[in-house]
């Protein structure tokens, strides 16, 4: 048996996320089924994050155990000729040891929000970002965003339906810049709790409009009341980014 | 009568290019149509460049003269109101004077052609970059680039079916770089050749993949013959970035 490690990009659209579902293709489904048209073994694609519905993957990362031992890059090729036509690519397959473990090694999940901050609508970046057509000020934004950073109670940020036993986790960096009209959040932790990058951006949002300011997100964070914070905001301007072992 | 100045970003994957035509939806019919539906005027718009089908824009600009004296900001929304579900959006609407003209007032078009430079399928820039799997070598595309510029006869570098009266052209400025697995080559001049731009980056592959150098570009640049020149790159990574007044 040898284990491989891959790093998938994948546009979010069409699918119910990344974890297999009744309701509707994930992208665990196209990347399982392309491994059993190539090799006809049968697997569980073990992943880094479990992206939601809409939320896309510029470097997901997941493994799989093969009993046929065959060249990584074979191994990429032939899952990305049998994944077509879904938007999934293995960008990077790894013969790793058995004992990395995609979800359970990771020492750092990295997770980019794309908001486009502009009046007129998307054609270019449609399902790829948020349009705020409200100014934003993201220095602003960014100042705020400090008082989240840190080792905190999340449950104001966290979906109600999040099922981690504890609300509490050590946001490592939290980033907000501006180039043009787009503005990217950038997030980094061991691990995030459901919904908490989209929530902590939908709050984010109240202090570039100016109706909140950083006194305002601490005081939401020390609430622990999912109703004290902003809302959720929508899945196409979050990126899973990266993942660090 | 007032005359309109408009910035456009548009997804040029489902249009048949810039230019009405028979076969198919142009940019402009969008943008004409979208005018109609918003004043009840018929108006002939003009833009900087006529953009072939499946190429993009950034900032494409096209001028229009509308009756009824309208706050730009409302003509932009209106526009854009109208012009939904298409993927064309104007950015920026200005006020501007009668001798404003976007084609005949440009002094500088910018043009970007993406290339994605990886064995793996596109999934999030599927349609908005050239997938070229062999590896390219950037730096010595940029060296062999600049035999280019320059006022030159870019007969080899035009489609066969090009109108201009003369090939002669003034390349400005064309650079290429890379940043991760994508390289961005963008080209300046007052005015293009019918796919220059295209034919252009074809040619630039053949010294990225090491199988022309830089004398091969001169030769093929004095060879005045079409056919002494690379391919013309596909329309999915090109994108026209700006115009400059």
């Amino acid at each position: 048996m040898q284990r491989y490690k891959l790093t998938l990009e994948y546009d979010g659209t069409p699918f119910v996320g990344w974890q297999r579902q009744e309701n509707g293709l994930g992208v665990q489904q196209v990347l399982e089924e392309a491994v059993t048209a190539f090799c006809a073994e049968t697997v569980n694609a073990f992943a880094a994050g479990r992206t939601d519905a809409g939320v896309h993957a510029l470097g997901q990362v997941a493994h799989i155990d093969l009993e046929k031992d065959t060249d990584a890059d074979t191994v990429r090729d032939a899952l990305n000729y049998h994944m077509k036509p879904h938007p999934v690519a293995v960008v990077v397959c790894e013969a790793v040891d058995d004992e990395f473990h995609a979800r359970f090694s990771a020492q750092e999940r990295v997770y980019q929000y794309r908001i486009v901050n502009r009046r007129a609508p998307l054609a270019l970046a449609q399902h790829r970002a948020w349009l705020v057509p409200v100014a934003l000020n993201a220095d602003a934004m960014n100042d705020a965003a400090q008082a989240l950073v840190g080792h905190h109670d999340f449950t104001s940020f966290r979906a109600v339906a999040c099922q981690a036993k504890s609300p509490m986790k050590t946001l490592n960096a939290l980033g907000v810049v501006r180039d043009g009209d787009t503005i990217v959040i950038t997030a980094r932790a061991r691990s995030f709790l459901y919904h908490q990058v989209r929530n902590m951006t939908g709050t984010l949002k109240l202090v570039g409009e100016g109706k909140w300011n950083k006194k305002d997100i601490e005081d939401a964070l020390a609430a622990r009341d999912r109703g004290a914070a902003g809302m959720n905001a929508p899945p196409d301007g979050l990126y899973f980014q990266e993942v660090i072992y």
